[in-house]
C-alpha cells in the first residue's frame, strides 16, 4: 500500500454483543486501529448514517475509504466486502492552455487513464493576462472562472470514467499542479496580485479543500501544489518533486519555458529560483506563421544537399511552424551560413527572399516565410531564457561546468532537437547527456504527490529554503539579454561545439 | 476573552509592499500570530475570496471570526473595522419535549436571549419510543427527523434574532446537550440501538460538524455533548460539567428524573452512572388528571385547618395537577393520616371518596380526583428512582451519610417542595441544605461548554473514568423496588424527620 492521500482498508468487524456494545463509530475506528491506522479518523456523517445497514447486510465485512484533509483523516465511503483492490486517485496538470488529468491506481501507482482538454478558461482570453483582467475585483467573475474550470475537470472525469469503466467520482483525492494564476482561478480567487506589483497574491499555500466545495465531484479532497511566488507556481514546485533536484548533491538547472520562463538552480544544499517573460515566441503567438504543434505544423527541419527539408505533423501540407521546427530552422540557416550571428539573413543565400514589405525572409516551405523580424522576436525569447540561466549562475558563483544536469521541462523540452537548441544558443554547450528533457514534470509531480503525501512536507521544506530572484528587478539583466541575442552567443568561446560544426559545414 | 469555541479578533494589518508582499492568506495568519493565536488556522475559501476587497475597503483593519472544528481553527468570516465586541454563540438543551436555545455573549458570558419551543419531533410521536420506531432502518425517515429538528433550531434562531436584534446566523458555534436519542435524531442517525439490546448505538462521541451540513445556518460548527451509553446521554454529561461533581472531593449524588431516570454518584476519584425507567409518572402521562406545569395546573398543595388547599398556575380554575403538585398532595394526605404507608387511602378520611368504578380517590380540587391507582403509579416511579440511588450506594459501599450533595436536576427538581419529596420518600431524609436543585443543568452545561472548550477534554476525562451500571441487568433490583414503594419507606428508621412530623400532626 502506498502512502498516498487516500487509503482503502478492508475491515472484518465483530457484530455488537452484550459483551461488546461499542457504538458503530467506535467499532469501525477500533477496526481501523487493528489495521494499523494510528491517526485520528473522523467518520463523515452521511457515511455513518448508512454504515449500520451496510454492516448488517455485509456480515460486518466492509471496505472503508479514507481521505486526508491535511490535518485529519475522514472516512468518506464504505462498501460491502473486500474492495480494497479498486482504489484510485486523480492527478491534474492544470495548464493555462491544456488541462491533463490522470486516473491512477493507488495500489500499484500505475496510470490507468489519461485525458486532456483545452482549458475552458480560453473562452475568457487566449492569454492569461486577459483572463486576469476579466476577473479583477469582480467576485462574480472569479466565481464564474472557478465554475468554468471545475467544469473542465468534470468533463475530464467523465471521459476517464467512459474510457476506463471506473467511476472516478469514487476517488478520495485529487492533486493539482498549476501556476499561481491557474490555482487562483481553480479556487475562485482574485489573481490580479499575480500581475500587479507588489505581487501579493491571495494564497501561495492553499489548504486542501473538499472537492464538493469546488464543484469537483470526488468523495474527498483536492490538494493544490503550493507556490513560491506569483510567477513561480505550483507547476514548478511539482517539477521539483518530479525531478528530485532538491534531494541530490549534484547541482541542477531546471528551466521551464512556456508562457513564461521559470528557472531553478540548486541541489540539496541550496535552491535559487527566478522567473521572467521568456516564452511567448515559442507558442506561435509572436512568429507570423507560428502555430501549435498540431497537424500541418513543420516540427523539424534539416538540410539536404544545400536545401532545407522539412517534416510536417500528419505528413500533409505544411500550414506553419511550431517551436521545435523554429529551433531546427534557425540552427540550419545559421550553420548553412544564410544568417549571421546577429540574426540577419544574407540576401544572396538560397531560400532567402525579399518580401513585398522589403523585409528579408526564409521560405522554409512553399509559400511559408520566416521573416527577419520573426527571427528577432525568437532570439529575444531565447536570450531571455539563457540570460536568466547565466545571470543566476553568475549570482551564485557557478560556471556551466559545475552543472550536473540541465533540465528543460515541458512540451518545449520534449520536442526540441538538443543539437539545434545548442547551435542557436538556446541550450548551453555542455555534454549532451547532461541535457535532460523530463517531459511534463507538472503532471508527474502531481502524480507523485498523489501517491506519497510525504511530498507535501517536502514541498514545504523546499519552499522554506528556496530563494526567489525577481529578474525584472535586476539592473544589468536587460544589458545582458541584449548580448545574449547573438547566435549562438556574442562569445563564441562559450559554444565550442558550434564553432566546430560551423567550421565543418564551411 | 473567554476560551470558547469561537474567537473574534481585531487585526490591524499592513498593506502589501515591495518589502512585504506576503500573500493575503499569509498576511492574515501572521496578524493572528501577532495577536497570540498559536494554533493552525485555515481560512475558508469563500472568506479568502472576499477578504482582499474587504481589506482594501477597510484600510486593512478588519475583525475576523474563528471557529473550532475540534482539530483546527477556521477563519469563517471577516468584517470591516473592530467588531470584536459583538461576538455571540448559541447553546441548546435539546429535550425530547422542549428545545431551549440561548444566545450567549462570548465576551462576557452573559445570556443575551433565551427561547424555547416544543420539540417538533412530537409530530412523529409524543414519546421517544414512537419516534425511534418511526425512523428504524429507514434512512429517509432518519433524514426527515433530522430536517424537522434542524427546522426547530432555525425557528429558535429566528426568534432570538427578532428579540435581540442580533443576527444569530453570524454565530460561529453552537453547543448542544441532548440525550442519546435526541443527538442521533439531530445528526440524522438511526437511534434504534438506544432501545434494542445490546444497545450498540451509532455514535456516543459525535465529532463537531459544520452547521450547514445539518441545515443549521450558523457560520461554524455544532458541537454535541458526548454520551456514556444509550440511556446516559449528553444531557447528563452536560450536567456533570454544570455541577462540577467530578472535580470535587465531596461525594455527590446527581439524579435526573424526566422521561427516564439517570443517576450518577461520585467525586473526583470515582464516578458511577446508571439509568432506568423512572420518570413517566412525573410528566402527567400516567396520572389521570396529570398535566404539564402550565396554566391551570395545581402546582402546590398544603393543608389548612384539616382541609387541602391548592395553588393553581395562572391563579385561574384548576384543570389538573403537575409533578410538584402531586408530590405535595401525596405528602399532605400521608401526613394527615388519609393514606397509609402502602399508599392506600382511608375511606373515612376527609376529601376521600369512592368513585363510580369502586376505586378510592382524593378530590384535590372541585371535580378533580387523584385515584388510588394514580398513587400506585406514582409510587412506582419514586420507588424506581430511590431504588437506583440506594442500590448504587450499596454497590459502592456508601451510606446516605457519606453524601455531600444530593442534586435533583431538571424541571422536577426545580419545582418540587423538598419537604414533601422527603415525606413521601422521593428524596432521602438528609439535612435539607444538602439537597440541591441545580435547575436545567443540560442547558447550563451546554453554555459552559460553549464558553470554555477545555470542558471538552473534561468530558472525555469523565467518560474515561465513569462506570456504567445497567439496572435492568441487576437481579435484586425489582425486589428492592417493590420494598421502596412504601411511603416514605418500609424502613421508617431511614426517615426520622418524617416519623417526627407524623407524630406532630397526630
Amino acid at each position: 500500500m502506498t502512502e498516498g492521500w487516500s487509503k482503502k482498508i478492508y475491515l472484518q468487524l465483530s457484530e455488537p454483543s452484550e459483551e461488546d456494545n461499542a457504538s458503530l463509530q467506535e467499532r469501525v475506528l477500533q477496526g481501523l486501529v487493528q489495521q494499523g491506522i494510528e491517526e485520528k479518523v473522523q467518520i463523515d456523517l452521511p457515511t455513518l448514517g448508512r454504515l449500520g445497514a451496510l454492516c448488517q447486510a455485509s456480515s460486518w465485512k466492509i471496505t472503508v475509504l479514507l481521505g486526508y484533509d491535511g490535518t485529519l483523516w475522514h472516512l468518506l465511503d464504505a462498501e460491502s466486502g473486500d474492495t480494497s483492490h479498486a482504489h484510485y486517485g486523480l492527478c491534474v496538470d492544470l495548464g493555462s492552455t491544456t488541462i491533463i488529468m490522470e486516473l491512477v491506481d493507488m495500489n500499484s501507482g500505475q496510470v490507468v487513464g489519461r485525458e486532456s482538454i483545452f482549458n475552458p478558461q480560453i473562452a475568457f482570453g487566449e492569454d492569461i493576462l486577459t483572463r486576469i483582467f476579466y476577473t479583477k475585483d469582480q467576485r462574480s467573475r472569479q466565481k464564474e472562472l472557478q465554475r468554468i474550470t471545475a467544469g473542465g475537470f468534470r468533463r475530464l472525469m467523465e471521459r476517464l470514467s467512459l474510457k476506463t469503466g471506473i467511476d472516478v467520482r469514487t476517488c478520495a483525492s485529487m492533486t493539482v499542479a498549476g501556476n499561481t494564476t491557474m490555482t487562483h482561478f481553480l479556487l475562485g480567487l482574485n489573481a490580479f496580485g499575480v500581475f500587479q506589483s507588489p505581487y501579493a497574491v491571495e494564497t501561495l499555500v492553499p489548504d486542501p479543500i473538499r472537492g464538493s466545495e469546488l464543484g469537483i465531484p470526488i468523495l474527498g479532497y483536492v490538494y493544490c501544489y503550493p507556490a513560491l511566488a506569483n510567477y513561480l507556481g505550483g507547476d514548478i514546485l511539482s517539477g521539483m518533486i518530479a525531478t528530485g533536484i532538491a534531494d541530490r548533491e549534484e547541482i541542477s538547472v531546471f528551466l521551464d519555458v512556456g508562457t513564461n520562463g521559470e528557472l531553478i538552480v540548486g541541489n540539496r544544499d541550496f535552491l535559487v529560483a527566478g522567473a521572467g517573460a521568456a516564452g511567448p515566441a515559442l507558442e506561435g503567438g509572436v512568429v507570423r506563421t507560428g502555430m501549435r504543434a498540431e497537424e500541418g505544423a513543420v516540427d523539424y527541419v534539416t538540410t539536404e544537399k544545400g536545401r532545407l527539408k522539412v517534416h510536417v505533423i500528419g505528413e500533409g501540407e505544411p500550414r506553419g511552424i511550431c517551436g521545435s521546427g523554429i529551433v531546427d530552422l534557425l540552427a540550419e540557416i545559421f550553420l548553412n551560413g544564410w544568417m549571421d550571428l546577429r540574426g540577419k539573413l544574407l540576401e544572396e543565400a538560397p531560400a532567402v527572399f525579399r518580401t513585398r514589405q522589403g523585409e528579408l525572409a526564409v521560405e522554409y516551405a512553399p509559400g511559408l516565410y520566416f521573416l527577419e523580424s520573426d527571427i528577432e522576436e525568437f532570439l529575444k525569447t531565447k536570450a531571455a531564457a539563457m540570460t536568466m540561466v547565466e545571470y543566476m549562475l553568475d549570482a551564485i558563483g557557478l560556471s556551466m561546468d559545475g552543472i550536473g544536469r540541465f533540465y528543460v521541462a515541458g512540451a518545449f523540452g520534449t520536442h526540441i532537437n538538443k543539437e539545434s537548441a545548442v547551435t542557436i544558443g538556446f541550450y548551453p554547450d555542455i555534454p549532451r547527456e547532461k541535457i535532460v528533457s523530463p517531459g511534463n514534470t507538472a503532471l508527474e509531480g502531481a502524480r507523485r504527490m498523489l501517491l506519497n503525501r510525504g511530498n507535501r512536507e517536502k514541498t514545504q521544506e523546499i519552499l522554506a529554503r528556496m530563494e526567489y530572484v525577481q529578474f525584472g528587478a535586476v539592473e544589468d539583466f536587460l544589458h545582458r539579454m541584449s548580448a545574449a541575442q547573438a547566435v549562438p552567443h556574442t562569445d563564441i568561446q562559450k559554444f565550442p561545439s558550434v564553432a566546430k560544426k560551423l567550421a565543418e559545414r564551411k
